[in-house]
């Protein structure tokens, strides 16, 4: 948090101090660059973003540009106020007219294919109202329509006005399709080729043409042309992420990933995946929230060298010595060009049809590239971690768990009439891991479920949602943090009071799964599918089942959910190799009723005592450090095993947390008796 | 068996004898039906094949016909005369040479991409002298190369010739990459399009024009130009399926898969698996060996009306009235014109990229057909059998249960000092077999592996490769039925003599997977390849695996795989649905050393006592009826569930087998001890 700042005396006066700081920019240079600080989200102390302008501006100064940046960050840009969709959608309307379009396609995504998008990106939630994390809309001159998935069909209905936008079921009825059908002979459908992929962009073409219609790009994007208000691209400070946590030099990896584009045929790769450029170059930003990621683009070339297409005000000082002299700057305006320039030599440039923008690809082609379709090639290395990694990892895991565990020790002492409520939680949460080291914020927005909220998979508390923890009730909450040395993910399911016979039967199956995830061994080659139904089993025994995957992979202090191998029923084509992090959480959910999940972070490793067998045979370390809730577990359901895999452990979080409790007898206390063995 | 028969006196008396008895047909035409019945698998008995020439041939005519046929059958067709490969490659080049190809391909498949062929399209055995049952041969003017799996490494090396061919693993070196890397700018390499699939031609036009080459079809293939004794096509009986067997009507059959090729936007469908028009018309025939098919093709217009293309000597007197007037018949060389006809309306037909001949495929591209590539839509309606199907299947397994018992028996009086052997255990259990009643053949060629010969998972027993069932080793046998009433595949393994404690334990892992397989649970929805690893875990967890699938499916008195469905590491988007048949078949394989293999066959019903849980369950129930031997099962590895899963399972064998073993006391009271519960 920003601290208590004096008010704004204006531009005049800003100017003044920067010239006696001795800062060569001007107040409207300053004032430009602070309104891009404002559109990122806000950084967790000042010194951070004030380094962008001055090593250390103190005084007078630093009061003035703190209370700029309050300011800017404040202003209105009209994202949340919802009832503005009427005329935001007759303004496109007439915008659309204007340029000869009749219609014009509103992802819900940035230039780089985030899971998180900067504000300036939100143009759905500005034009729609509609705030959820996924969804499209298509806008003809006399319809539109709105596009989501099963976790908002409700948000969707209560956000969006019904007579502006049909709402439909994103794969009931898909995009493309409803375009189709919908289009008329001869008409121009306009799209921004900087926010769809090529895949994206090739479906949608592919529904225009066969309606006898055009998909045209469009050079600027028609929202922001009526977006009055539209915040700017966010300048988050990009700092070096030093070997000490990446483990590797950037020269080494960047080496390693051009031997892999060379393989590929291929004489340079593009990249604009923030979390690839951010492993490759080893370093991070904060343009968007919940993950320390910059936006920038790269050219990697088949030797190693890299071009690095960025907002030059962005980096702090230090970032050049750390990038070397293999890595060249040039500003994001500067990367068409050098895209020609590839093209012009015939080159095979490598590109990722499902990620890069189809802006890029459609470049690439036009002049005359050879463009190979290919994954990312830091997706695969990115994923598999190194020792310096894994010892960070289970580091900010061990941190994590004693936030967590201490949360959990104040939950214990509810009785169920405090009328403490998920928000409330989710800020008692957030205070723990607040005094963690190396702490850097959420990994993603907590969810914090008490009783029925608990069943709504992707829930998000809100004033108007949130509800009390009540007696007889169970509480769920999943939550994480981003570390400098990892990202943490973890789902805890605790009763509030005295558990029901179905709550523990029904805990248990979700727990025999998660035993049976986190005790499997599978030989090399093996894919997350193939271990999807060990964690169902159980629940499928009882002819139950739940609607989510079973593991995603996470990053090094990077996206909470990342490739390439997941755990999942639908196919997946990467192996589980050593190195990689995977998440293990079997739920189960009762509509109206009640939420489980227990969540733990494991890693892929040689399976301990099995090295010298038949085959290399694999295993999952378990990293995630916290007690899981043994009122909730029904002994009898368990076998000698899951038993014996429990009571482990619960003494290794013992042994794990124990010392970091030394100042907290009380917690050290509870945890004694909650990682307390069962009796076999 | 024919019975003995009188010297065969010339086609001269056969004229006479086929006059005097009022069959129109000359003495030519005879001869050469019987060369066409010849060239098909021995029968059963010869009434079945008479029949095609007379209702029931007696006396002197009949013992000239059974003369003239053991004749035929007799004649040396050239495909086990290994050393023979040096000339007829020489000749086929000639051919080519003529031709004007620069290469030819030679796979190892009929027009009906069927697992087993008729010895006239063995043309790979006969040119390179390669046997196995999967291979294909790229021929070049002055190179030659052989493909198969590594099933047949050694194999292959034993029976062809290093001087003329390379030999090659089929998926490390790609028959289409090796043709793309041995080929010259504008040569023209030939293939028949009888015999590949429009995907399997797609992939090699694919690199003879990356190669700057021609792929060109041939009008008949050169090497049947070179082939002097070629058998001609098999013209077996095709004879009635009662509805007592199948269940459903062809007419009902018809309408329903018309409605699905309708629903495909297609006004007819082309047919040419055999199974596939088997089931659609309830007929069988005896084309090829172990599977009751006959060769024919099929379009079946969206109206339930079909065009069958057939060799009108096949179908016995009575099939026109089984077929009745929506099915109408004409000679196979009618294809191409009722192609055409459809082409000509510009209809949409739809097609089966996969398996059907790319002869059949080109001729509608070419004739102007609106081509929708779909899987055969009688693949998945013929895997959902019926009630019917399913009451006879179970009595089928019964009574081969019943003779793999007695087997059984036979082997445990065994000690391992009799000097039986492979081959004669073949033919002990073919003599319990083949008095069963609907008894019609062997569903496959029996694998009888002792010792080492188990651990080779594809291994048919030669004279050259028998080898005695010694005390201490083990003996696997897979073998299975086809009835009237049912196809069985079932594998038991047995120890002779005292067994090792690692045999036990690798047994006891094997028999885990697959009762952990055989008393799954899962949701409506789910695919083979999520229930895969169930099988797998508990050899997985001692460093150990197979490799080979889990399970395929069956037929009803059909082929002993088919699809969709499988179970197996592989991505498979077939669900398991009620009615589907299925193996459930671990192993365990040590090279030198010995096979473990455990095989049921089951089917998928709505699991029992879950019909009214929250998701649509389904479950498996064990078909196959025949004791596993509790003298491999380590006690002290399996849990109380799976014992009582086993003793469950023996309890049922013994109510099944019991009533059918009255007049064999020995072997009742053998199977008594064999199927008694393990205490718990």
């Amino acid at each position: 948090m920003s601290e208590v700042s004096d008010a704004y005396q204006g531009d005049g006066r800003l100017g003044e101090l920067l010239g006696a700081a001795g800062v060569p920019e001007t107040a409207a240079e300053v004032r430009e660059l602070l309104a891009g600080i404002a559109a990122a989200p806000r950084p967790i102390d000042d010194d951070e973003w004030l380094r962008l302008i001055a090593p250390a501006p103190a005084g007078v100064l630093r009061g003035q540009l703190v209370a700029l940046y309050e300011l800017l960050a404040s202003a209105d840009d009209g994202i949340e106020e919802q009832d503005a969709s009427p005329a935001r959608l007759a303004d496109l309307r007439a915008e659309l007219k204007r340029r000869g379009l009749g219609g014009f396609i509103v992802p819900l995504a940035d230039e780089h294919q985030g899971e998180y998008v900067a504000r300036r990106s939100r143009r759905l939630a500005w034009l729609t109202g509609f705030t959820g994390s996924a969804g499209i809309a298509l806008i003809l001159a006399e319809e539109a329509a709105l596009f989501t998935d099963g976790r908002y069909t409700l948000q969707i209905e209560q956000q969006t006005d019904g007579d502006l936008y049909a709402r439909h079921h994103i794969t009931e009825t898909p995009p493309d399709g409803w375009l189709e059908a919908h289009l008329t002979k001869g008409m121009k459908v306009g799209f921004d080729a900087w926010l769809h992929s090529a895949d994206q962009r090739a479906r949608f073409a592919k529904a225009c043409t066969r309606a006898g219609a055009e998909l045209v790009p469009v050079d600027d994007n028609p929202v922001d042309a009526v977006w009055q208000a539209q915040p700017p691209r966010p300048l988050a400070p990009i700092v070096p992420h030093p070997v000490r946590f990446a483990g590797r030099e950037s020269g080494d990896k960047r080496r390693a990933v051009a031997a892999r584009v060379k393989e590929a045929g291929a004489a340079a790769v593009f990249l604009s995946a923030p979390d690839s450029i951010a492993w490759l170059l080893n370093l991070r930003g904060a343009d968007v929230k919940c993950a320390p990621l910059p936006h920038s683009f790269a050219i990697l070339k088949d030797d190693g060298q890299l071009q690095w297409f960025v907002d030059a005000r962005k980096p702090v000082a230090e970032l050049a010595e750390h990038l070397g002299n293999e890595v060249s700057s040039a500003p994001p305006e500067a990367l068409g060009a050098a895209l020609d320039q590839l093209a012009a030599q015939s080159a095979a440039v490598q590109i990722d049809p499902a990620g890069a923008p189809d802006w890029a690809y459609q470049r690439l082609q036009a002049g005359g590239a050879k463009v190979i379709k290919k994954e990312d090639p830091c997706a695969l290395p990115k994923a598999l971690k190194n020792e310096t990694e894994l010892t960070g990892i289970r580091a900010a895991h061990n941190r994590d768990g004693l936030a967590l565990t201490r949360f959990l020790h104040w939950l214990a002492q509810l009785d169920g009439t405090e009328g403490i409520t998920e928000l409330a939680a989710v800020e008692k949460l957030a205070g723990f891991r607040a005094g963690g080291a190396h702490y850097r914020g959420p990994s993603f927005d907590t969810i914090s479920g008490a009783a029925a909220n608990g069943a709504i998979v992707h829930y998000r508390v809100t004033p108007e949602s949130d509800r009390a923890l009540e007696a007889g009730t169970l509480y769920l909450v999943d939550s994480g943090g981003q570390y400098l040395d990892g990202t943490t993910d973890v789902t805890r399911t605790v009763a509030i009071g005295t558990p029901t016979p179905e709550h523990c039967d029904r805990f248990t199956r979700v727990l025999k799964g998660h035993i049976a995830l986190a005790r499997a061994c599978f030989p090399s080659g093996t894919t997350g599918t193939q271990l999807d139904s060990l964690a169902r089993q159980f629940l499928w025994q009882a002819g139950l089942d739940y609607d989510h995957g079973t593991g995603h992979g996470v990053g090094a202090y990077l996206n909470v959910h990342e490739g390439p191998q997941r755990i999942s029923k639908h196919p997946s084509q990467a192996a589980l190799e050593p190195g990689m992090i995977v998440s293990n959480e079997p739920g189960y959910y009762k509509a109206g009723g009640y939420g489980i999940r227990i969540e733990n972070l494991v890693s892929v490793i040689a399976a301990p005592g099995l090295e010298n067998s038949e085959r290399a045979t694999l295993a999952f370390e378990t990293l995630t450090m916290a007690p899981i809730d043994r009122a909730l577990v029904d002994r009898d359901l368990m076998t000698e095993e899951e038993l014996a895999w429990l009571n482990a452990y619960h003494a290794e979080v013992l042994a794990c947390l124990t010392p970091g409790l030394a100042e907290l007898p009380e917690v050290a206390d509870w945890l004694n008796g909650a990682a307390a063995p069962i009796s076999l």
